[in-house]
């Protein structure tokens, strides 16, 4: 292990902060790290550059008949600020408590390079890995993966596999290995709500004209109803309701008690969809969210302002099998429907992504569930998670393989925040996990 | 008139900008000139200082038995900003199309110097006044008059007088003599929603917890019902309804019709309480309004937070016979009952302001009105304003007395926007009426 975490400690120092442009020397450092460390395990490793920062493939000897396995991973990471909230300096890991304490620590290259100790481990003991590998590691994730999908695409061949395992989500807590079999989609728009044609004196004409600020309120306040369901008609319509082992599990899942989610969120009291469970909110039921509001006057005191304008950020998070086109297409009918008199209503549809949602019972499923119990020691739960990752998509839909998400990050690991750290026990068995793994996918 | 032209074009130079520390000895150089300009008029001037700028205080030789008129103005002005929307100088005024164009043209130098023109002219022509003058020119309008309450209080006698004159208000249209015998007060407060401990990724956490930014805006939507009238419970309690006269006369007011209304303001529809007028809506009914709204992300793109905190200005604009304690009262207890769960409010009360109404039909409202259809040559219409002007409600509950609103701005002005203009036609007739004026007070 010692050998493991020095190596650890040298990725770690790495600044390879993939959104700004001071770090891209350091970025192409870590690649070069990364290349040199798959090579030394007895890998072939490349370096590809893309637009961005570059992909660094690893691959080992691979023979007809065996299972074609990607092992995904990132080798950026979140910017350090703000650095004074640090106990420690990011880019200068420490041992500490039993973790290991540095930007990127968990996020992501504490997991990943998990698996290439263990990887390493495999070939050294055994020549060989039982599979065939290819492992597959970006340096732009932390700002929405730009170059992936067309490096995919360029390189479907190359790439193409049976099963693609990542290991960048979460454990549910310490100690209780996790496969994730699912992934919120995501829609987002911003709507712009205007009136008058420039700012008024909210005495001379307040009650005249309507307030685009209070109209925005509306257009908001009417996508709930008084049941915390999203008040968008048929936005239900697609939804595949939860199964009822999902229900039973989740139930059991450690980490997802009323107390648990208050505790790691702060919030004064639950709230949500009713008659759903904390887990089945956040992982198996549809949100409509305010990302952002604003109009009018935000500054000290007070300005007697009627805004010209006034705008929000919505987000809508989806599950199986709701499609992102079809609900923009409907949250844009409800919209102009609800748009008070007085004002006009814009609304710029952004980004999206669709729902991700695997079988949790087939037979890569099973090997990885397999996989965790001997790695653990229990009995892993199934769960999905409430964010979206699109290049989970982006594999589905250019490499036609599923993935299996084996989170090794705690509740508390802070990623993208001060103080980020992975504990010693999870890089362990991360390593001790991926030789398992190989092992019984192969079995498949 | 060449004569009283020259001399507000040398006032009109001063930039007089009293929110502006850099421009301090130009607001002091102005009240010079000003007492300057009294004294040779005739009138005993003094420079008052105060913890901002100057008030100038201007009097004839006072004699028992008349009375005593109280003329207020002010002579700082705006800032000038955005300079380049400027067609000339703001401080280098100009005479074209009939106008003045320049900063303070009709806010407010234009208007409060016709009336000194004015008893230039009968000092000039009688030797005196026929009524026991006090001029009061303040420094600091512009920036909501803190010096002024505490000058009144401490002069208190000095300034007792019956009757109080201010042209610092509108003229409906150009033409159509103007009393106002009203304004709406106000009531503001700032709410604070707070949820989470700390901003949430809205995917991990999305529909579990609440939205601070969701919740602000249902609290602001709760605050109309359907027809466009204010929800909170009690609201109206007090309300002084309209009377028929009133009705009457302002649906035949010049301006307010709703093509009119639609094009000062530039909205696409009117909009507003059920069963009223835009006059009506504006001049005698209550709002609820939002000045500012924000919360979350307002970037560029977009960022799937769920804000730990969202926030709103709200402000109420008051009718006779509402106070505006009162109205927060209710307002607070509103916003609490309706706070949705999962979030906490905070409601941090502002400024207020009564609201002011005085009889249209008493004896110095009757000879306003004779004195506006001397000058003008029509009948007066009877108005009152949505705006709120504190200081006149300070004249009332310091001095006593009541205030004539005899306003000379016209709606294209343009006050506090580039452009500022003051008609000649406007600047004569206000010099004509303090002529016509102290003579009808005087027979009072």
């Amino acid at each position: 292990m010692n050998r493991w975490l020095d190596e650890l400690f040298e990725l770690l120092r790495f600044p390879s902060i993939s959104t700004d442009s001071r770090n891209k020397d350091d970025v192409q450092a870590c690649a070069e790290w990364l290349a040199a460390r798959m090579k030394s395990a007895g890998l072939e490793s490349k370096i590809h550059p893309t637009p961005g920062h570059p992909v660094v493939i690893g691959r080992n000897k691979h023979e007809a008949g065996r299972l074609n396995v990607v092992v995904y991973g990132h080798y950026d990471v979140q910017p350090v600020d703000p650095l004074e909230l640090w106990d420690t300096p990011p880019f200068d890991p420490v041992e500490k408590d039993g973790k290991i304490w540095a930007r990127g620590a968990t996020d992501n290259k504490g997991q990943f390079f998990a698996h290439l100790c263990g990887i390493t481990e495999t070939i050294e003991e055994s020549g060989k890995l039982p599979v065939n590998l290819t492992m597959l590691l970006e340096g732009e994730e932390e700002i929405g993966s730009p170059s992936l999908r067309p490096f995919l695409e360029e390189h479907r061949e190359d790439l193409a596999c049976d099963v693609i395992v990542v290991s960048d989500t979460g454990m549910v807590a310490k100690g209780v290995p996790t496969l994730g079999y699912g992934l919120r989609g995501i829609a987002c728009c911003e709507i712009a709500v205007s009136g008058p044609a420039r700012d008024l004196h909210s005495g001379v004409y307040g009650g005249a004209v309507a307030n685009p600020a209070t109209a925005v309120a509306q257009l908001v306040a009417s996508l709930h109803d008084g049941e915390g369901r999203v008040a968008v008609e048929g936005f239900y319509n697609d939804v595949v309701p939860l199964e009822d082992w999902e229900r039973e599990m989740w139930g059991a899942v450690p980490g997802m008690t009323p107390d648990d989610v208050l505790g790691v969120t702060g919030s004064p009291s639950l709230s949500g969809e009713q008659g759903y469970s904390s887990a089945e909110r956040l992982w198996a039921r549809p949100t409509a969210e305010v990302n952002g509001i604003w109009g009018g006057y935000q500054g000290e005191g007070s300005k007697t302002v009627l805004p010209a304008e006034a705008f929000a950020k919505l987000s809508f998070r989806l599950v199986p099998n709701q499609d992102p086109a079809k609900v923009m297409e409907k949250v844009i009918a409800h919209l102009e429907r609800h748009c008070p008199p007085g004002v006009k209503i814009a609304v710029d549809p952004g980004h999206d992504g669709q729902p991700y949602h695997t079988d949790p019972h087939s037979a890569f499923s099973k090997a990885a569930q397999a996989a965790l119990k001997k790695t653990f020691g229990a009995d892993p739960v199934l769960i999905r998670e409430g964010g979206s990752i699109p290049i989970i998509q982006d594999f589905k839909e250019v490499l036609g393989a599923d993935t299996l998400l084996l989170g090794l990050a705690l509740p508390d690991c802070q990623i993208h925040s001060p103080n980020e750290n992975f504990t010693i026990e999870n890089f362990e068995g991360g390593i001790r996990l991926n030789r398992v793994l190989f092992e019984e996918l192969a079995g498949c």
